[in-house]
């Protein structure tokens, strides 16, 4: 078993400050662990301020195999993630050939404007993210993967990471859903989750469906074999308390 | 103009994992501009694990006026939120005689079982954010705020902690719709930012509406006065160009 972790760093005032709703962290977790085995640990949402980025950069990709930062690849001025990596370690930032390459052949010469230029513009020695939506690629230095924040550009674009990074153990997940509240299974559970403690992380979490209250009890794994044992326990344990199991 | 700010650390493995989309973030940071003129300056996700807890409890209460906290705070053997925070600040963690008396009276006496006697266990000195859905009440224990993470119970208590809170000065923005592309406008929007730099943030940020590609430019500021001018002179800037502006 091989435990490869990262960390998601959102860069974007418009999170922040709550007028976009975030779709890339559960996308890329999502992604990272069931395509490469990579669990995500934890993620920082960030205002678009140079010196905020590079201290971040700088934290996480200490700390964690990868870095996933998303938002501030872009033409404009608020756009400032390239340059802050490139601070971050230390590295020239400027025109990337084959990144300036792409985009002139994309735009064509005559409309390659200074906007446009500037998504070209990164760590001179980065590897290329290649994004068949609309040309502008991300870019990886050193464990930090840079994307761009639109989530269906994001989404074609991960992919082309696949290949840079090395896999971790998947983790497998098994959802049981029960018609009851969590109080009334708790003691059940913490039981479970103590004979299971060093292989299986249970967490339970309130529903509302079908006009009814319930409980889905999440267990998450690398062994497929320990996940099926914590389910056999769980649904006797509920059995025993006549506790309704949702079939789905 | 007064700045206060506050952080959100979401505590929860399903967000992280991708499993549950966050909903909270974007909530609270809404409501915390437009009710108390607070501003999110850094959102963090991490998972139930009571050391990550107490180190990032440290350092956000540490750095920012405010901290939010959701998730973690139910009957659970997951749900270490409450018992994190004690720690953090070496406070006693034990029964809450107000929060015990409340899940008392709600479940009734034969049916306060130990789950739900688990949700009065908080910092004994705690504050109460009383909850009108489910009763089990959230808490503040210095400057950090303990809410739960089910979206619709949060959002039903979130009022209540507005009394609790210093105001600051609201952030005000105004967004123009544009049928461009970043790239045909990122010269004059960083012109603009650079003219109103100390007084207003400009982001501009693609949509596709309408079978067509946009630009929102989105301004943000505590002057209107300062706002309107802005947008006086990208409406300038764009109309110049022959850039159409969408109308809502």
């Amino acid at each position: 078993m091989k435990n490869v972790n990262a960390a998601i760093l959102i860069i974007g005032n418009e999170i922040l400050s709550g007028r976009t709703q975030d779709k890339n962290i559960a996308f890329i977790s999502n992604w990272l662990n069931a395509k490469c085995g990579i669990s995500v640990k934890e993620v920082r949402i960030i205002p678009d301020v140079e010196k905020i980025i590079i201290k971040n950069i700088r934290i996480l990709s200490k700390i964690y195999n990868y870095v996933f930062t998303t938002g501030g690849i872009g033409p404009t001025h608020d756009d400032i993630t390239a340059q802050s990596i490139a601070k971050a370690f230390k590295i020239k930032y400027g025109y990337h050939k084959e990144a300036y390459k792409i985009l002139e052949n994309y735009y064509g010469r005559s409309n390659f404007n200074d906007g446009r230029k500037k998504m070209a513009k990164m760590p001179i020695n980065a590897k290329l993210i290649l994004n068949p939506s609309s040309a502008a690629p991300g870019f990886i230095i050193k464990n930090v993967f840079s994307l761009p924040g639109v989530p269906s550009i994001l989404n074609s674009m991960i992919d082309n990471c696949k290949k840079y990074l090395t896999k971790g153990s998947k983790v497998y997940s098994n959802t049981v859903n029960l018609f009851t509240v969590e109080s009334n299974i708790s003691k059940e559970l913490g039981l479970i989750q103590k004979k299971y403690k060093k292989f299986v992380e249970i967490g339970s979490y309130p529903f509302f469906r079908l006009g009814k209250i319930g409980v889905s009890v999440v267990s998450r794994s690398t062994s497929k074999t320990k996940l099926s044992r914590v389910s056999k326990d769980l649904i006797k344990a509920v059995k025993f308390k006549n506790i309704k199991i949702l079939k789905i």
